[in-house]
């Protein structure tokens, strides 16, 4: 089958990838659709550095930066039939979307993200069947692909248990940044500050239900707390005595995850703030961890969702509740992948590329 | 008066230390027993990098390492007098603790880190009336005197909402470490492991209640996890998911607070962990944050504690249900405090280290 492999650190075309045979447990199935990932674009050039990082998490995978990748995790496909042992619970020709995640024989393995399952950058992929959830007939491709990056969004905000007084702001518009942004709104959360130096995405952020959006090489995103008016909890009356002063709670999404960051965070977020780190820093990062123990800051590093979560985001994208479409802001077919590679970091220009590969 | 000053990097005796006057809401007090705290020793070296970082985090004090400070904020004293407008509420002749806040021009300023408030390594400092706690008869000034970094561990314990199912690991057993140990089984949470390379402190970590003492030089504090029969938890699920393997929940108390901790606790945690930051790190620090992405950490970094668990610590020392007294080590009198500090950094010979003036 064609299939755009990840080959001597380089993407290629290879119309003679080998064909996968589904498992026991798992299914075959077409891919309609699936979404270019910032890891994917970090994996192109770091992979070996991604699997170490994983065998030292203790991760029984045993991916090799060697062999052959192909990536795609963010994928709509339609099942063309089971492996052994099947429920039939899933018809063949069905549309689904599903966590991308495949048992190997030391554990589970992410698809797109292993040399043993290739990921929907291919015209076929395997998937596991207890995890396959059926498209509903409405939602398009592109739009049902969007499912798994906006189920990070929601896992991050289900992980910050916020309440109605906090004080919401997202660092990074890229399509993780505009994930959190949607789920805190689908709360009913606010105010959602939104802060991201491209126009085009703090544009997308407004789109997508925030109610601020800051550019901070005009703007601090910080220094707008002040004008909020949300009541001081109990919990920040030890902030307050420590500090001298009264603050008001904040939670603010980590959404860039480069070098600097979580320090930059530090510096500016108020006392008591919560932090969720969603983006993922790739590097080594320094911090000053007694500026973190002044404010009392707290730091809830997230990857990826639950099954709840991740069901609940493809219902909220087929209800209309979460508008994904504006992030899409191009299609290609394989043959273009590896461009599309290139273009996906312009972050003023694209937000989301989706390939399908059947252009 | 006599007080310990930190004057030039260095502590003298000076026995014509201007006497303090107590301002509107506060009381003249004699210091009966105070504590040498770990971040006193730090502040006899890096005040001024202290005062840097306070201003930083939006303090209004004007800390100034040019002048004289002097330190003790883990104190017992006794009421001699009210300033204007006091309540009346406590006597002259009360013994008393009481958070080490005093409300300067600028606002709360730290007893003990101040230029404005002398601590406690003086025959008299000011508090704040409205902060006084009578300590009960039967407790010794020197007990009472441990309910500051008591606190300190009841802080970070319920910053932590443990629940019965935790699995407790506390990384180092000074008396931040130790305070931790005996407000987690306070709780009967439980089992605590107990971590640090000096047998003495193993020994008191045990005396205080811990159940499981480990010498990381010779055992990994992590492994010992796999041996817990824990039930994994709903929250686990995602994590598991993800890493491929089910783990147990852990909540991992850092008191050492040495640059490299951080990185070292991401290491070893297991997925899912939990971790408090109670030791202040006085240096930058660098983590890998991905790591932490990747096992899905939290991190609470804690300073301090709130009028509530400050007082309930008073009251579990005096009731008996903190058994803090093995923890003090040596009571010296003022002339012997700069000595005591060079002492108290040895960790197999000291623990609290109390200084009485009127010795």
């Amino acid at each position: 089958m064609k299939a755009v492999v990840r080959r001597q650190r380089r993407l290629v075309l290879d119309e003679g990838f080998p064909e996968p045979v589904p498992g026991t447990g798992q299914v075959l199935a077409r891919s309609l659709a699936c979404g270019i990932c910032g890891s994917d674009l970090h994996g192109l050039e770091h992979l070996e550095e991604l699997a170490a990082l994983a065998q030292r998490c203790g991760s029984a995978t045993t991916l090799d930066g060697d062999k052959d990748v192909v990536f795609g995790h963010e994928f709509c496909a339609e099942v063309i039939e089971a492996g052994p042992g099947s429920s039939g619970r899933i018809r063949p020709g069905t549309r689904v979307v599903a966590m991308p995640f495949c048992a190997g024989p030391g554990g589970m393995e992410l698809v797109g993200f292993s040399n043993r399952f290739p990921g929907a950058f291919a015209e076929r992929l395997l998937l596991t069947e207890a995890l396959l959830l059926p498209v509903p007939e409405h939602l398009s491709d592109i739009l049902a692909c969007l499912t798994e990056p906006f189920a990070v969004g929601e896992h991050a905000v289900a992980t910050a248990r916020l309440d109605g007084d906090a004080v919401v702001l997202v660092l990074g518009c890229g399509p993780i940044g505009l994930a959190t942004v949607a789920a805190a709104k689908l709360r009913g959360i606010g105010p959602v500050v939104a802060c991201d130096f491209s126009p085009a995405r703090r544009q997308l952020a407004e789109t997508i239900g925030a109610d601020i959006v800051i550019d901070p090489a005009v703007d601090s995103p910080y220094g707008r707390w002040e004008t909020f008016d949300v009541p001081a909890t109990l919990a920040s009356r030890s902030v307050a005595l420590a500090t001298g002063r009264m603050t008001r709670p904040a939670t603010i999404f980590e959404c860039v995850g480069k070098p600097g960051m979580l320090q930059a965070v530090i510096d500016g977020a108020p006392p008591g703030s919560r932090i969720v780190v969603v983006g993922a820093c790739m590097q080594s990062d320094a911090i000053e961890p007694l500026m973190a123990i002044n404010k009392q800051l707290s730091f809830d590093f997230v990857f990826a969702y639950s099954p709840e979560e991740f069901a609940a985001t493809l219902a909220n994208i087929a209800g209309g509740r979460i508008k994904a479409g504006p992030l899409v802001t191009k299609v290609v077919g394989l043959a273009a992948v590896a461009d599309a590679f290139a273009l996906a970091s312009r972050a003023d220009e694209h937000a989301k590329i989706v390939v399908d590969p059947r252009l």
